[in-house]
């Protein structure tokens, strides 16, 4: 007999109807407190060898319905390995067509990462080297907000600040597995960029600006429904006290360059929104942002810079957004990266699509980008 | 500045008072709906190089205080390394005394296993060759209730059926990493004792009987605040569908020889109780375990027979406990397997006492038990 | 084009015609100073998807030829994993019908096992807590003999000396992956039976006794052609420094148990040959030698004792063989332990037959034998 | 008591005198038929918490003494992680000063690279998909020349042909660890420059030119005391059959880009040295080697152009020599990048100087710099 759960970190689905397995009808479950969802994760069991049908019966009212065309779920038998599954969208609904090969298999919408693993991979890479720890404030649900530092004032000379910043929205779980590869190189000792970087400055990250959202299985928010990232200039320790903790150590550091990372549901490329629309945005900022786009697309062919999201106009700028809030306020070169939730257009990978591989790649290309304008920047 | 928190799976803490680290002021929170209390875990950052001073104000209250006499909390920067740390029981107050060497730090009763760790292990073994997988149902939070089978029916012979529980009180997660040692040994297609068992018999394991309580950090009980281990003679799916599932389930296999795993709080041993007091329990039922006790004990000097419970008298067994519950039911042995929060008397090991490789080592060694007196059952 | 190869460490083979896949000519080489040979190992590139035909034109004056009958030869695309390939044995000829998947293959007569496998080994094993490495002679080629130690004297009470022998014939590389598995349990700190053997004896254990013939590729013999194992009661610098130097060490630590492990190119099983044929063999040796059996077919179903060797007359033993030259030495129980070129014909392995992992745990399971007899010994 | 072996793949080390510790005699032996010797590579046992002084008491007459100023030799208890150890240059005699903590140390000239190590990676990576492994060859000791092809062509457009050679001196180990680095990346099917770089090329790679020179523990000879990098202009199967075939298949596949993979002894840095005194070296051949130049210093800080060798006049250069005889047979580009047995002067590792590590991550970084030339050349 089929069985559907979604009792575990991040899981989300609905099960209206799972008695038969060529007609199983579910539902996406909203954000607390928001309208927002989008975000899938279940577990089915009972199903090997049995064809089966799932319906995501609310799909076509998701936050971004656009990213269901051409997308393809991903599925995992070890909860390691995710690939890619026949999905269809239509009149609304989203249908994933399915053969299970074992007695339990994982779908979901992008390859999960879990708050354990977040906390495993915390207490792994805050051994290194080089490397410090800060709790600094608490999530609505009494989560702990952390910040890894790497790298060190030495000798006199101010380093450059550079922040990073990762899953505000907790559906988009690719800009955490992008924090792996981003912090795995930075880490290591034997890397010449690595070390040339730090040289010249002190990297401070989030990898999970939203534990909350994440082990509840959101889309977009917090355990109160806010969307973090409209919330820069305006945050608070009752509504969003992730973004709250974050700008108050980000004042005591300053900043001089700073990356928020995320996924989008829509556009199948991997690119970069800066901080054009912000007031008093120069020529020179724009000459910096462009070489940190060309050392990207240099550094990995994943990244391109044809497709992205129009630019605001000068001055019209949303400041309650991360990129832009900081820009204006410290500023300094501010970059949102968006990865795609399906594949990129350019460099398809059939099996996997976009994937954790893949996003700790362009984790680690950064790491050139950032070295590639160091000397530029304040 | 220091900072305390239990937001995490299994996570349990209540901080009265952390602004001195020379009397940080903590207290166990009970079971939901019950007054057990004894399992914590919590997590410590910003206390590197600073001497910590822990008190566990409410210990004497906990279940168990008994268990606070020669005992030492576990503690890991790694989440991996368990190792205990320092540990006085004065004046009902548990304290520990710690200087930590690391940005952070997790202290807890015995180490953690959490529902992610059991979702990854489930999703390992059950991939191996022999090993089928089923949800025999769902806990009252939801979560999925895993049932392992190992070994299959063939040519005609009816094989013995072996069932094993582990983990129906969620703070004794010992049970839980002695199933991995079980479980890796007997999918282990190299091993002639594990091949040789399933030349007789198939094995069924509930790796976790209490998702709800491991997750919610719960010393003894379920969601609902209700003890599993009383349960076994009135089992319900509104109090304890744990139990109503295992037993339905084992009605349908029949069961030929019952292991329970636990943890005990008090007892420096690892030891077993059987099903004396069961009504009918026979002479050849006493041979029968006596011939279990005497293998183990060859199998693992970590195993004695020496101290324990005292047995119950004839035909005064609670029935509601599992191992006379099914004693009962099903006419077959069945024994609960006792291991120390501690460690042994007999075999200490002064850096990490009890710990989770030894527990594997003693799941291993209960296969050696099993085929031991395979040919005495049924 | 079809290139087959045995240019590397215990490689051992002679390419008479290789031009047609299907009549593929080879023949084994003789160990050197000797006309011993059995033990081959080649590399075959450029056959991918070809059907080929090895052909051992001299199988039949080997040193076993009744070793070839029912054997099956084994074979790895990664040299990590050898599976058993269709062998056959017939006018005198062994014949290997093989159509490789991959590039390359390697083919053997049995798992090998390098000398840099074993220096990578010692370093491994040697950095173990408890454990100390000694080198105690060196061989012809000027090779190393590594004597590894585990455990101490403490206390003033003298611990019983257990000795074990591994690989003399180089060719019998089971003997060294079996030495992997004791080494790894003896030394593991949280196995009880480890620890508890410890308690009571010092294990002294040579993985290799025959390095030169191991690297040189030979069957039986040393770099000078002598079987080493017939060197027990006239070992020399000259022609057998590999028993020299072992014997000058036992003389300096006396020896209280002796297994020297071996395998058998005819029998299909594993067994144990006693010392029963040297001269003043008592009853208790007698009753000693059979609880180790007991105990050593107790914790391996792969071990058994009705078929072997016949026993040595008493008296008659040759005292140039390892077991009887040590029993009679040292008045102690010793042992030649024999497994399977082939496979158990109990409990056999479709797939890999008689394996490393197989061979392991027989490693492993001697640690339950040993601590079995340690109270009855001198 | 102090004992000190060569007696595996690589070692070399000749011992005069090892009886006291404060003065322990070696001497490095001579490449076979060759003058040529500076690689050593030796075993100690048995000095365990001694302080020891070995004398290298022939360093003076080496290939390059300049190469013993400012060098410290490296040492390994584990054989995996090789650290630098105090060394001193003085009156022709290099002197390694060090205390062993462990039982067992390693001596080398550098990490080494053994022939089982070569085949173990062989058959790791060439189970890669879009691999494709050919033995080319035999050496004069019999051993494979593995030749490993990555990419295909698809499509009827041909793609360019790029070769990599490396270890044509076997001394120079850092040249196969590079091979790793560079073999892993490119066969990683996540790694954008890698994919983008095979839609554009085959790439031919031999990681080990000089297998018998390596196993025989040579600097820069083969086994017939022939320096491979003497012979591209009349390469012989008698004399130096490990050109020869390569020259055969380069010759079949024809050659767009090579690059030869050496360590240098003297020099501390990493830097590459072109084919500008070949005949008809033209400015566009300049232009392409400045690109690789350039590019390769932006992918790897450790990289660097100000020091390396004289520059040959135009016309002048030793057609023998790998990267000027292909240069001049096939008119494309070819290069001799060269790593230091020391250390990097800018970017130094106190504790491992360049290292395996590093190594790997130069092998890595060569595919940008591939990827940044590939659409300039032929």
């Amino acid at each position: 007999m089929i069985s559907i759960s979604s009792g575990f970190d991040g899981g989300n689905i609905s099960v209206k109807d799972a008695t038969n397995p060529a007609h199983i009808s579910l539902e996406i479950v909203k954000d607390n407190q928001s309208d927002f969802f989008q975000w899938f994760y279940f577990r089915v069991t009972g199903a090997k060898k049995t064809a089966c049908h799932f319906r995501l019966e609310n799909a076509g009212s998701a936050a971004y319905p656009q990213g269901w065309n051409d997308y393809r779920a991903v599925a995992s038998y070890d909860r390691e390995k995710w690939f890619r599954v026949p999905t269809l969208y239509k009149n609304g609904v989203l249908i994933i067509n399915h053969t299970p090969e074992n007695d339990q298999i994982y779908y979901a919408y992008f390859a999960p990462y879990s708050m354990e693993r977040h906390a495993d991979f915390i207490a792994h890479i805050s051994q290194r080297s080089g490397v410090s720890l800060n709790v600094i404030g608490q999530t609505l649900d009494g989560l702990d907000m952390d910040l890894l530092t790497i790298g060190n004032e030495f000798g006199g000379t101010k380093k450059h600040q550079i922040w990073v910043t990762a899953r505000q929205h907790p559906g988009e779980t690719m800009a955490q597995w992008w924090t792996e590869g981003f912090l795995d190189r930075i880490t290591d000792p034997a890397d010449p960029v690595a070390r040339k970087l730090l040289s010249k400055a002190v990297v401070h990250i989030v990898p999970n600006m939203n534990p909350d959202g994440s082990r509840r299985g959101h889309l977009r928010t917090n355990a109160a429904g806010v969307n973090l990232n409209r919330e820069w200039d305006k945050a608070s320790e009752k509504n969003s006290p992730e973004v709250f903790c974050v700008l108050n150590k980000m004042r005591e550091t300053g900043v001089n360059m700073a990356l928020d990372v995320h996924g989008d549901e829509a556009l199948p490329y991997n690119f970069i929104a800066g901080a054009e629309g912000v007031p008093g945005f120069t020529e020179k900022d724009q000459t910096i942002l462009d070489a940190y786009l060309d050392a990207l697309k240099l550094a990995s062919p994943d990244f391109q810079t044809q497709y992205g999201y129009p630019k605001n106009p000068p001055g019209s700028a949303n400041l309650g957004i991360c990129t832009n809030g900081i820009a204006h306020m410290f500023g300094c070169l501010a970059m949102t990266l968006e990865m795609p939730f399906k594949d990129t257009v350019e460099t398809p990978d059939r099996i996997f699509g976009w994937s954790p591989a893949r996003c700790k790649k362009m984790g680690a290309a950064n790491l050139d980008a950032m070295l590639g304008v160091i000397d530029l920047i304040g």
